[in-house]
């Protein structure tokens, strides 16, 4: 592992322009310190001059300190006719204060003559001027040269003039942007070998977006071809079809090419990156992404389990721990027995039930599953199957009834309140509580009918719910899968519900969320 | 356009092992003919001799017509040690009746070994045997040369002979299969040329996985080495991390590289029919897909709206409707008036609008926006936003008190109820329904209440519900927001609705649901 690739991650900036991506100032400083953990070379930060929020990070993320990462700001070329110096874009870069600054110019001669509308002289001199202004201002300077293959196929010589006068004007690194995404990595291949060529003393890099699908395969051929310096998102976040995945990019370099990617080389921490980021940006993760996805390394079909029991890694192309990921078995009616048989090897109890008991237990598992329940994600609820098969099983508790009620009337604020009946013990404990919803208000009312008896519910808390709607076309008398995650501050499980009413479907989650621990509690 | 691609679609066989798909026979049946208006060249329907229902799609699929695709099913070859005549599961494909047989076998010696546990002779024999009896029973028959790339790395030789069998004993296609998809796209190319030169009559296929992010661009470097027949799945569905992705394949064969891959050429009917499968797989679409995903060709940032209005197509890499896709200029907080502007324009409505009325219009979306609500996918109740600011504007009808009940007691069922107190001009109904969800009780009473007044929205259908946790850590007290789309038939409308109590959140929806078509109906 000698060669070196540096990655420049854009999440902050080029990501945050995906669709329904909002992230405050604090967010960006929570995933700036991860991306430092996980030892990326630079993070770009936003572009202080287009949006006061971006401003508002680079004063904030001075007071952190990174181990390895380096702070950028982005920022465009001056504008036609003007003086690099008087540009509030480029002087907002010097106020942001970061040790690099990426500008980017226009490459292709439709850009600067139709979008830009000034003439192809005086963009050759706005990226000259607004590079040797930032050196001479002491900063790192990557050149990011947009629309750059596309006016390739336009212009070819005006295109490398664009980055040749960046490279005389000093920049560090030029940065060829695949800025539309539509480009094949045979091509990418080819132009950044020319290029290499052509410009053999400065650094290049690469920026490629998804529209073709081949994010990731360009960015291999542009370091193949040459290029040191890699631009993309964590997640491939970015407008259209994203930003090249450097959650895919990364362990591809390390684990399967030889470069070293990030500082120390360790990728252990790239899922727990992966969904920290899709937590802060609010986005449902990728279970099928590569490397971190949590469909991964799973394994649902009999023929695939069987095979994996005889020879490890069998059918896996690395072994998922290398990205801090994980092997998954799914229960599933796809599946044979080979995987029920894993699943439950997984689980002390299984030992303890007789061959009469498993049966049942599977006869339970595939009716919940032809009424919409799926486990493949509920664990918690799965092992609940298990433990209430157990010859002498006792419930915890018993709802014998319950009611919710959502009402609003005129001027005043709608009101959430449920009523439960729960029996423990033989006592009956009947009681209500309001909620900000109703599926909060009888969560209250639970807990409340239940903390007397069990006091260490008192640190159970939930920690994520979601819902879907699995027959969507059946609109508002459609079935529906709720999900619950639940943690005691030690362990976490996850429980399911399904049911037309939501209500219901939610309350059959959160009681799973509520009998697991007390039942893990009883047996240990 | 000379060249031709074959396509294998395996969605209803490779892509049905993807975590969370379920496909019933009709379900299958419905994806086979939209594949064939597609213009695919196979269509993989299962495994009859594995699962008892493909085998009832094989017998029921007889019964329809196909314009352009053959109906293919899958097998592997014979066991160890048996006569190809006896094995149960090439008997099971001569039953489907199918012009083409797909036949699996290893090729890496570590899997013969290991997995399979026979001699490499035997493996080899097992090829021959399979493939020569389906050819001798008048199948076209294409093998499967499983984990070939891995095989190909421990002993190449040995890789080869399990091709060259397959070819001799009279396959009229070999597909190489990087079956753990953990190949990257300049060993695809090198190994497939290789096998090119020591194969030269024989058709050469590629099946590509998508472990390393660069399944597409595998398929592509296998086609530029020589490989004329593809596998893959509509949506990249699959196990793990899924299959090549036929709707990013073929766009790129046919638009990009001039090679001509589904019948008759036309690509119109791609997003489509991407949407259709994964409607029906019951999948949520991937908005960022390449070509057909919603965001595929969205501007959001300001500086691309502004770009685009000048130049066509300077920030796509092709025109949305080559592939049955479209343009969309997003509402956001961080697009720029030129957005704004844009989004408004497409609406005749905004015309109406004096400067003070849209700056009014604005701050009410901005600060809907800072509330949760997001109108990126719900421009129905854009709309009404719009047409609320008008001057004049009246609502057709106004919700004074509502009440909604969920009751369970005892043994007996579930009970879901509403009461709704509306105002039609002037004239107070006050009705109540019930429902399977609260949700359908309220959308139930509504009707009731508004139908003698508007029997045009007995025409309004809800067509679709989706519920999203915003804040997820919040749990069940979390911010909800709900989409729904409606239709009456001719038009369909999105709106949204954004709270904490799902049942306001999915109430405002509805309202806006109802309001549009009324207003809408009320302005022609």
């Amino acid at each position: 592992m000698n060669r070196r690739v540096s990655i420049l991650d854009t999440t902050l900036r080029d990501g945050a322009q995906m669709e329904g991506v909002s992230l405050s100032v604090v967010d960006k400083l929570r995933i700036a310190q991860r991306l430092d953990e996980l030892g990326v070379a630079y993070i770009e930060g936003g572009w202080p001059g287009s949006n006061p929020k971006d401003a508002d990070f680079f004063s904030r993320v001075k007071g952190l300190s990174f181990r390895h990462a380096k702070i950028a700001a982005f920022c465009s070329t001056r504008r036609a006719g003007q003086m690099a110096e008087q540009d509030p874009n480029l002087r907002a870069v010097l106020e942001a204060g970061t040790p690099v600054a990426v500008v980017v110019g226009k490459s292709s001669t439709m850009h600067v003559t139709g979008v830009l509308r000034t003439s192809l002289a005086e963009n050759l001199r706005m990226i000259r001027d607004s590079v040797a202004y930032l050196k001479a201002a002491g900063l790192e300077v990557v050149f990011d040269a947009e629309h750059f293959f596309d006016g390739w196929k336009l212009d070819r010589e005006y295109a490398l003039e664009t980055t040749r006068s960046a490279a005389e004007a000093g920049a560090d690194c030029v940065v060829l942007c695949d800025t539309n995404g539509g480009t094949l990595p045979s091509e990418v291949s080819r132009v950044v070998a020319a290029v290499r060529r052509a410009l053999p003393s400065v650094e290049l890099g690469i920026h490629a977006h998804d529209d073709t699908g081949v994010a990731v395969a360009n960015t291999l051929a542009a370091v193949e071809a040459g290029a040191a310096h890699v631009q993309g998102t964590i997640n491939g976040y970015g407008e259209r079809c994203g930003n090249a995945n450097l959650c895919t990019v990364i362990p591809n370099l390390q684990l399967k090419m030889g470069y070293r990617a990030v500082a120390g080389g360790d990728l252990t921490l790239l899922t727990e990156v992966s969904r920290y980021v899709s937590e802060i940006a609010n986005l449902r993760p990728d279970d099928h992404a590569p490397y971190v996805g949590n469909s991964a390394f799973t394994h649902k079909a009999g023929l695939h389990v069987s095979a994996m029991r005889k020879v490890a890694n069998s059918y896996q192309h690395i072994s998922p721990d290398q990205v801090g990921n994980r092997m998954r078995v799914l229960v599933s009616e796809l599946s044979g027995r080979a995987s029920i048989a894993h699943k439950l090897g997984e689980l002390p109890l299984a030992v303890e039930l007789s061959d009469e008991d498993m049966r049942q237990m599977i006869r339970r598992l595939k009716e919940l599953e032809s009424r919409g329940f799926q486990f493949e994600g509920a664990e918690g609820s799965f092992e609940l199957l298990l433990r209430r098969a157990r010859p002498g099983y006792e419930p915890p508790f018993e709802v014998q009834d319950f009611l919710v009620l959502v009402e609003k009337r005129s001027e005043r604020d709608i009101l959430s309140e449920a009523t439960v009946k729960v029996v423990v013990d033989g006592t009956v404990m009947h009681t209500a509580a309001q909620g900000n919803g109703p599926v909060n208000a009888l969560d209250t009312a639970m807990r409340k009918a239940l903390l007397e008896f069990y006091p260490q519910l008192d640190k159970v808390q939930l920690t994520d719910y979601k819902v879907r709607i699995l027959d969507e076309k059946a609109a508002t008398a459609a079935l529906t899968r709720v999900l619950i995650d639940a943690s005691d501050g030690e362990h976490s499980w996850t429980t399911v519900g399904c049911s037309t009413n939501i209500i219901e479907a939610s309350f059959q989650a959160l009681l799973d969320s509520l009998e697991l621990p007390l039942l893990r509690r009883a047996s240990s």
